[in-house]
């Protein structure tokens, strides 16, 4: 995903040509090596400018965004601000192109903006941490045994398959191993032509049964030990990710991701659960997210030069809803009161049973979900941040359509699910739409002019605005006065921007000649309550969750956000709305896909699984709206940052100082 | 099945009209209540001919083949002939029509002819013994369990899946019941149709997996316990029979049978064989047998007002071949050297895995086979005939084209199987035929005109001669010279039946204007000598295992008759070829078909499934092919009855008064 911005307003620009009479300094711009002859004193960004050298801003040159940060490698600067930078940060040289100015010969070096956008996300949303993995990478459930047979006689007349299950049990301590009717068709070819000599693919115990027998998957002619293939995968509402494991090397080999193509057919769990309900549609939901995952199946497998049906196991994590349509089970129950899923852990299951394009005996496990709206992915996310391990109270969040969420330790988990509504995915909202090419995901309002600036996903226009755009629109609107506390749009401020639109007040955030559809884009006071409602959800979560356990939020001293949307949620912005607690940003990290990291997880290592397992058990589901204590929480949340600001002293402190 | 007769030759037809001068006797038959006014001195044919009673007389009226027996219920007869009567027969007032005289007025019972056929197996061929069943009826593997769930609630949100599970084990005892994806996906209606009131249907354990766990085969809403069916299946290489149990009352309520559909595609299991290893011939060949199953299961369950989706297991036995091409498992091993099957004991699968037309999650358990030909159909065999819990020395056998036999008791059990070839199926004989409509399946032949009379399966003229048919024509040639004791045929008696025909010597069993075809019915010196060599290989086999063992065929106390063909062998005629053991009559028993009846046994007794995998486990197996003496044996018995006469002393003796 690469991000354009729009042109930047004509007021904010340096002059373009100071002169020659000036004394003139030199700045090279690695590592595009342009160079360019500037007065000293002159901005970095002009500089860079002038030299046809591209640097992202944003905000507009106002040094709010942090996304010009470049890296001064040798000559003398100096910094208007630092705003967005660490001590550590100035030491090693970065410094904001828009707040810079040359003193002397200068070599910058302009890192690439995926590395800069990964930088501003490490250092200035949420910090990204490595995962530890305690466990053994190669405790797999799934094995090959090479075997060599001694060939039947007249004098010895042992079936094939009791020969072969002979030999397992002597050679590798196997006992009792089972088959199906498709391995046992293919075992008398195979020994024949491997002359007596077999690879057996051997899951040595079932998810649902950790104490055996182990199942023969696949029988190949010859050794073959060089490598054993499977997928772990994620099946989010919204998008679909397949990562293929050497299970051999215990590693990540290849990965892909799309998007679910259950989207044609509903954008949130809802509207899927509803469509499922009718006619044909729970068919073909399931043949539409097969269709996906093959398709990635596919891809990773191409990659590695292997043959789908050479992977043999698939480990799946997923909301309850989308396990459900994945494995053809009706879902309608989890929607209607009292939200009661068919099955949370759904046995182990053969590819072939759903279409799965993996080899057709090769193994499901779906991972065990706990209630109909906190689901496998988030057992998954418990068990990969490393949470139910730790003893640090620790709060991990999963945003999407629903907030899911956790909070516990090592000796205890509970958790909830609120319904956020779609807002954050961008529906509910006039303009909108998911975080795809076209949406606006980040927005700065000058707090003189209030004036927008944003940032497009993709290389074009824009069409919409995303839930991360939102989270960062509300706050700065919120911040600069464009709204109150209570979410109303102030119509008095000296902009055109502020209006009285068909559907009430409004806010442009990108006037029709700058978007793809050729129409002002807004955000009117419907869509800020619905957002209001929907962070208000959120944050209503977490109270209770705390409530519930007799802690305040502030006692957690992590904060781990996984998901899809985790990653471009503003930490900043989103603790400015009062939709993430206020607490240091360092508590707070971000972890990418938990669920398929999880799912990961379980297919290298029994232990892991008997960890998912467990915290299944051990995890707590609070049913939100079987609790009082929820409305309560959700209305005093229902203002920016929340009613009560002592629970937000960061924010209140700006605020004091704004 | 019906029978029918050549016509009598006029030469034993006695006078129809005896004049009226002479003094009267009154005969009445019942229970068509005909009567008719004789001379005192008419033989009971004579009088049910004027009477227009039929009487089958297949023998033309010798005496000889005991099927015209009547009971005389009232007045006075004389017995000219008593030879196929046992005193108790007598006793109870049966007389043979052609040999009996009427002395005064008479009431005379005529027999349906059905059971007059079954009367004739019961005590002229092998005895009919009711098998004993000394297990609980009731023991069955398949259960129904009625339940009533607590609804779930804010309070319990229990998925629904793990709430029938809590309910199964506190209310049943059944401990972690599994299920697959197909029943869960039926469970949320299921569940709420039937108010949380549900039935389930499941399998305590499976076959292979006696310890558990239970399986949930499939929920029903509401309360259903008044039935559970079930279905236990004997797939012959010729013949498949299917059984409807309804296991609530552990009983058989409908039966249906019909030609095995693969039949078109080669008559034995060699050819078959051969048929399924080329191109598609396994897949083709799976569907010929599921087509004719599955006719016949929707047959047994229109009978009983049921959807053959409410038959929950089948039990399915056959010979080791058979069960092969049921299970679409490549059969090509059992054919060549050293003959080894690729699985004795196919595991448990569900229905749906082979397209057999019961519940698609109803199990299917194969009885256990011990060696490519010694199939599941003997080990269904030796336990439903009780051998294996005798301490009787039992000699069990089944003749088809494979002679499979079995010796021993309940404490040890050694079998072998010999390839008798398919001349008692009617292949490798010119005039060789099915034992079905058309074809003469006994023969006699007069021993001073060497004229031959014959009966015919079904209402018509005759097209060949079966398996049955041709141990009768064997066995009557030896004992009336029409062949000798090497088999070769007498071309110097004085009758046109005797000549040299295009393959050499051959006898003429039917003239071209009593048959079908419109040609001679013939055997030939080499029809003879493939005879000779099938009956030879069955007696061969028998000595080799009671040798094997130290004993002689003597020893055995019974001889146990199953499978299909056994049923027409007429064992007197069979012990005059030497096919059988020349012991008294009242040790053989037939059993019929003791292959179906195991596979009901292992659906309604888990006591008797342990029985025949126990039974599996115990026998040894003698492979002929690797047995010196085999040889040996096969070469002595390759005279009429045998080159050592000691060994036949019955036939020995009627030789001697010939």
């Amino acid at each position: 995903m690469t991000t354009t911005f729009a042109p930047l307003p004509p007021s904010t620009s340096a002059p373009l040509h100071p002169g020659t009479s000036a004394p003139s300094v030199t700045v090279v711009f690695r590592p595009a090596e342009k160079r360019v002859e500037v007065p000293p004193g002159t901005l970095l960004s002009d500089a860079a400018r002038q030299a046809g050298v591209d640097i992202l801003m944003p905000c507009g040159g106002q040094g709010r965004c942090g996304r010009c940060a470049v890296v001064v490698e040798s000559g003398t600067v100096r910094r208007r601000s630092t705003q967005r930078l660490s001590p550590e940060d100035i030491a090693a040289g970065y410094a904001l192109a828009c707040q810079t100015l040359v003193e002397s010969d200068v070599v910058v070096f302009v890192p690439p903006q995926e590395r800069i956008e990964r930088r501003i996300k490490e250092t200035k949303r949420a910090a990204k941490i490595e995962l530890p993995f305690p466990y053994d990478r190669h405790d797999q459930p799934l094995r090959k045994f090479a075997v060599t047979l001694e060939p039947p006689s007249l004098a010895d007349q042992t079936d094939d398959w009791s020969r072969l299950q002979r030999e397992l049990a002597r050679r590798y301590g196997l006992r009792d191993v089972q088959a199906s009717l498709p391995v046992l068709r293919k075992l008398p070819r195979a020994l024949r032509e491997g002359e007596w000599t077999v690879t057996a693919v051997v899951e040595l115990d079932a998810w649902d049964r950790p104490e055996g027998p182990p199942r023969l998957i696949d029988v190949l002619p010859g050794e073959h030990l060089e490598s054993l293939w499977a997928v772990a995968i994620d099946i989010g509402t919204t998008s679909n990710v397949v990562w293929l494991v050497d299970l051999m090397r215990g590693e990540v080999m290849a990965q892909a991701a799309d998007y679910n193509g259950q989207i044609a057919r509903g954008e949130d769990v809802i509207s899927r659960i509803i469509y499922a309900s009718k006619g044909d549609g729970l068919r073909e939901l399931q043949e539409l997210v097969m269709g996906t995952l093959n398709r990635l199946i596919a891809q990773v497998a191409a990659e590695q030069n292997i043959r789908p049906d050479e992977i043999y196991k698939a480990t799946v994590a997923g909301n309850t809803t989308m396990i459900h349509l994945f494995a053809g089970i009706p879902p309608e129950s989890i929607r209607l009161m009292p939200f009661i899923p068919v099955v949370n852990h759904v046995p182990t299951f053969p590819a072939r049973e759903v279409g799965l394009g993996i080899h057709p005996e090769g193994t499901v496990d779906c991972l065990p979900g706990i209630a109909s709206y906190v689901g496998a992915d988030i057992t998954a996310g418990v068990v990969s941040s490393g949470l139910c391990d730790s003893d640090e109270l620790t709060l991990f969040i999963d945003v999407g359509t629903n907030g899911e969420m956790v909070l516990g330790d090592c000796s205890w988990l509970i958790s909830c699910a609120c319904s956020a509504g779609p807002a954050f995915e961008g529906a509910g909202v006039v303009h909108g739409m998911r975080a795809t090419a076209g949406a606006i995901e980040e927005v700065w309002i000058n707090p003189e002019t209030y004036e927008a600036t944003y940032k497009v996903i993709g290389d074009e226009r824009p069409r919409g605005i995303c839930g991360s755009g939102l989270i960062s629109l509300l706050a700065e609107m919120f911040v600069t006065g464009v709204v109150d506390k209570s979410g109303n749009i102030n119509l008095d401020l000296p902009t055109p921007r502020v209006r009285r639109g068909e559907h009430g007040p409004e806010y442009v955030i990108a006037w029709a000649n700058e978007t793809a559809t050729g129409r002002d884009i807004v955000i009117t006071a419907v869509d800020i309550d619905n957002l209001m409602r929907a962070k208000a959800a959120i944050y209503a979560g977490f109270s209770v969750l705390a409530r519930s356990v007799g802690l305040t939020l502030q006692d957690a001293q992590r904060v781990l956000i996984g998901g899809a949307f985790g990653q471009y949620i503003n930490v900043e912005k989103a603790i400015q709305i009062g939709m993430l607690p206020d607490m240091p940003y360092d508590r707070f990290h971000f972890l990418g896909n938990t669920s398929v990291r999880g799912a990961y997880y379980a297919l290298v290592s029994r232990e892991m699984r008997r960890r998912v397992t467990e915290v299944g058990r051990m995890m707590t589901y609070l049913e939100l709206s079987a609790d009082n204590t929820f409305f309560d929480e959700f209305n005093a949340a229902l203002f920016l940052p929340h009613t009560d600001l002592s629970q937000f002293p960061s924010v209140a402190a700006m605020m004091g100082e704004g």
